[in-house]
C-alpha cells in the first residue's frame, strides 16, 4: 500500500535548508547559557493526562493530543468519554514538564538550578500560515533564586544569544515589574478586583494607542477622574501617544528611559544620568502615597542599572511601564525583547515565584525567559539568511566506470578535505553534468573537482 | 492539584550529567556526516496512524502510541473500535517517516539524497531495564544511489563517527552480502523457500556456535548431507566453532579475513593479500556452482577493497558469512560494527533497495546505517565518561550583601571569561560555604573565585 505523502495536518517536514538554521539557532543558544553555567535538560514529550489537565495550562488544555491507553486497560467498546480512553498526551509547553521534573529531581539537581530546555510541543490550534502544530520551545529558567541575580543573569545571558544569533542586528529589552503595575493602578484609585480587566486594556496600547486605551476603559465604566490620571501617570513616565509612533517616541526618550548596553554606558554616566532614573521617580511618587512597597522600584531599578554596568551587547534598555505581559503567573519582574526588523517580540518572561509552588507543593521561586525559536527561524529563513562560517561545500565528481585506484584516490582526497573541515560530496558524474552541478550550486557547493577514468583528461 | 511526580511509565527525564553525554555524542554524529555532505532532516513525531499501520512495521505495529481524534471527529460513546477514535501515532520508527518524507519532497532534494536524522521514536514495549519508551533513533541513509559508493562512503563516515565518540576504542566492521547468504544456502541444495528459517537459525552462530547451529538445522528437518556441508563451508571460509571464542577466532584470522584500517593497509600489502580475498575465493566457488550472480562476492569484494585503501580511521573489516541481520528487507550488502568493551554491535544496516518503493510505489535504491545512540550514551556513562574539551568550568561566588558596584565587577569578570570560552557560574555565597562548595565540585566546578562586600577580605 502507497503511504499517504503529506504529513499529517498542521505538522511540517523539515527540509536541509530549514535544518541548518534550525540546527545554528540551537547551536548560539546552547553555547551561550552554557557558558552562563546553565544545564541542558529534557523531558519526555509525553505526559501524565491528569498534570496535562491540572487546569494550570489555561486555554492550551483545550489544545492536547491526547494518547490512548494500550492493551487491558482499554475497552472502546464499553468507553462513555474521553477520560476513558485515554492516559497521556504530549506537552503543550515546557513549564509543566519543567515543575514535575524539579520536584521529582530537586534534591539531585544544584541550588538554585539554571535549566535549558529546547524541544517539540505540540499544541491542535487551528492550522494557519507560519503556525505548526508541531513546534519547538526554548525556555530558560532559573528555579529557587529569590535574588535579582536571576533576572540579571537572565537578561545578559538573553541578550548575549540573541546578539550572536543575528549579530549586528539592533533589539531592546523593555522591563517592568508586576508590583509597579499594580502600584500605578492603585495610585489612581482602581478597585483591586478590577485590575486584570485593566491591564487587558493597557496591554492594547502598541496597537490602539493612549487615546484608545483611555476610551476602553472610560467604555468599561471607570470614573473619568481615576483614567486621566493613569494616562497622565503613562504620559510622564512611559510610552508615547501609541501606534507605530511610540516605538520612535520610545527610542528618543534615551535621556532617563533608554540606553543602549556598552556604549550608551559611557554617555549616561557623562551627563550623570542612569537608565533606572525614570523608574525611581515613579517609585518614589508611588511609595509616597502607599501604592508600592519601596523595594519594588528599588529591585528593578538595581537589576537595570547592574545590567547595563555590564552587558557586552549593545542593546536598549527600556523601562515600560506600559508592559503587561498576559500570563497572569507572574508575580515581579516582567521583560519582552523585541529584534528590529522582527515585528513582534522575539522573546520574554518574568518572575513567577507563586507557579512551581501550586504545581509541586514546594515554595519555589522562579524566574525565566522563553525564546521565540520558530519566529526566530522563520524571520531568518524569510530574510534568506545563510548560516555564517558554515565552511566550504566541495563536489567531486568522478566519471562513470572508473578504476577502483582512481575511486581510492578521490575518496583519499576527501578524506584529507573532511580531516581539514570542509564538507566534501563525492557523486558520480551525471550525464547531464552542467544540470548536476547547477543543482548542486543551489545546495551551496562552490568548487567542484573532476576525476575521470583516463587521468589526463583530468 | 499536586503534579504527578514521576515521568510517565517506561520514559524518562534526562538529568544534566546525562544530557552533557548525549549532546556530545549528537555533535560527534552531525559533524562527521555533515562532513561527508549528508544533510540532516527531520519529520513530525506524530504519523498517519494508516501509514503507521502498513503491515510494513513488523512487530513494532503492535507497539504504536496511538492519538485520539479530536473535536467532532471523535465520538467516544459511540465507537466500537480503536480505529474509530484514533488518526494518528507517535513514529516508531525512523525509516517509514523518511520513506514518506522522501515520497514528498523527492523533487526538492539532491540525487542522490544522503540523509541524516536523529530523532526521538516511541514503542509501547514492556519496561525494562535499560530500555526506554522513548528513545532517540539515529539514521543514515543514502537514497538513490544503485552503485557501490553508498556502502562505501557509508562504512567511511560511520566509522569516522565512531571513531570520534570513542577515541583510542578498537572496532570491527563485520560485512556480508544477502545475496551471498542465499548462495551459500542454495549451494548446498537447501530449497528456497526454507531460507528464512535457515538464515533465523545461522543468526545464533553468536550465541550457540556452529555444533549448535548444526543440531539445530538437524532438528527441523534438514537432511545431514546439507547441513554438512553447509557448515563446511562455514569452516572454510569464516567464523570459528562459536560461542565467546568466536570473537577470538575472528580477531586471528587477519590473514585474509580481517586487517584493520590503516596500519594493517601496509601489512597486508606486504604480504600480497587483501582482505577481499576470501570473497573472492568463495565467490568462485559459488559462482561456479551456479548458486550466486559472479558480481556480488566481486561487488562485495570491491567495497571491502576499497574502504581499507581509503580509510582514516583504524578498525577491522572482516568477511562474515554467518553475518544475517534479522530485517528481511535487506536486499544486498549488509554491515554491523562492534565496538571493544561495547558487548554487541553499536551500529548495523546495509541496502534495502525494495522497500522504499514498496511505501511510496517509486522504486529508489537505499542504503542505510543505524547507529546504537542509547546503547553508546549507556555505555559512556556507565563507563564514567566525561566530554572531552568541555571547558573550564569556574564558579564565582559573593558574600550576601554586596554593593552594587562590587556585583557588577564580579558579573564583568564573568562576562570577559565568559566570552573568553569559560563555563562561568555566579552565586551568592551559601551559610555553608564548604558544602555549596563541595556540591559544585560533583557539578564540575573546578575552580572558585570570591567576593566579598568588604574587599579588602577577599
Amino acid at each position: 500500500m502507497a503511504l499517504k505523502k503529506k504529513p499529517v495536518t498542521g505538522m511540517k517536514d523539515v527540509l536541509p535548508a530549514e535544518m541548518q538554521v534550525r540546527e545554528y539557532v540551537m547551536e548560539k543558544i546552547r553555547e551561550t547559557y552554557k557558558s552562563f553555567g546553565f544545564s541542558q535538560i529534557e523531558t519526555p514529550c509525553v505526559e501524565h493526562i491528569e498534570n496535562l489537565t491540572s487546569k494550570q495550562g489555561g486555554d492550551n488544555e483545550k489544545l492536547i493530543f491526547k494518547i490512548l491507553k494500550r492493551g487491558d486497560k482499554l475497552d472502546v467498546a464499553a468507553a462513555q468519554s474521553e477520560e476513558d480512553v485515554v492516559d497521556g498526551g504530549l506537552r503543550y509547553d515546557l513549564t509543566l514538564p519543567l515543575s514535575r521534573y524539579y520536584a521529582g529531581h530537586a534534591s539531585e539537581l544544584p541550588a538554585p538550578f539554571k535549566a535549558l530546555q529546547m524541544g517539540s510541543v505540540w499544541r491542535a490550534d487551528r492550522p494557519q500560515k507560519g503556525r505548526f502544530r508541531q513546534f519547538v520551545q526554548c525556555d530558560i529558567d532559573i528555579l529557587g533564586d529569590a535574588t535579582s541575580l536571576a533576572e540579571i543573569e537572565l537578561i545578559l545571558a538573553t541578550t548575549t544569544a540573541l546578539g550572536r544569533i543575528c549579530p549586528g542586528n539592533s533589539f531592546a529589552v523593555r522591563i517592568n515589574d508586576r508590583g509597579i503595575l499594580k502600584g500605578m493602578a492603585a495610585y489612581c484609585g482602581f478597585p483591586e478586583e478590577s485590575y486584570d480587566q485593566i491591564f487587558i486594556i493597557l496591554d492594547k496600547m502598541d496597537k490602539i494607542g493612549m487615546e484608545g486605551v483611555k476610551a476602553e476603559l472610560k467604555e468599561a465604566g471607570f470614573a473619568d477622574e481615576q483614567v486621566e490620571k493613569y494616562l497622565g501617570l503613562f504620559a510622564d513616565f512611559g510610552a508615547g501617544s501609541g501606534g507605530k509612533e511610540d516605538e520612535a517616541a520610545r527610542d528618543g526618550e534615551a535621556g532617563d528611559g533608554a540606553v543602549s548596553g556598552e556604549t550608551a554606558r559611557g554617555e549616561a554616566e557623562k551627563r550623570g544620568e542612569r537608565a533606572s532614573e525614570k523608574v525611581r521617580r515613579l517609585g518614589a511618587l508611588l511609595s509616597e502615597a502607599g501604592a508600592v512597597d519601596p523595594q519594588v522600584p528599588e529591585g528593578l531599578a538595581h537589576i537595570m542599572d547592574t545590567v547595563l554596568e555590564v552587558a557586552e551587547t549593545s542593546f536598549k534598555l527600556v523601562f515600560d511601564p506600559t508592559l503587561v505581559r498576559g500570563m497572569s503567573y507572574y508575580t515581579g519582574t516582567i521583560f519582552e525583547v523585541a529584534m528590529e526588523g522582527f515585528g513582534g517580540s522575539v522573546a520574554g518572561g518574568g518572575r513567577y515565584d507563586k507557579m512551581i509552588g501550586r504545581f509541586t507543593g514546594m515554595d519555589t521561586p522562579a524566574c525565566g525567559f522563553s525564546i521565540g525559536f520558530e519566529r526566530i527561524v522563520t524571520i531568518l529563513l524569510d530574510a534568506g539568511f545563510t548560516v555564517p562560517g558554515a565552511g566550504e561545500k566541495k563536489a567531486y565528481l568522478f566519471e562513470k566506470g572508473v578504476s577502483q585506484e582512481v575511486l581510492s584516490q578521490v575518496l583519499r582526497e576527501a578524506s584529507k578535505e573532511r580531516e581539514a573541515g570542509v564538507q566534501v560530496l563525492v557523486a558520480q558524474m551525471n550525464k547531464n553534468k552542467k544540470f548536476q552541478k547547477e543543482q548542486l550550486m543551489k545546495d551551496g557547493y562552490g568548487q567542484f573537482k573532476e576525476f575521470y577514468r583516463d587521468a589526463l583528461k583530468r
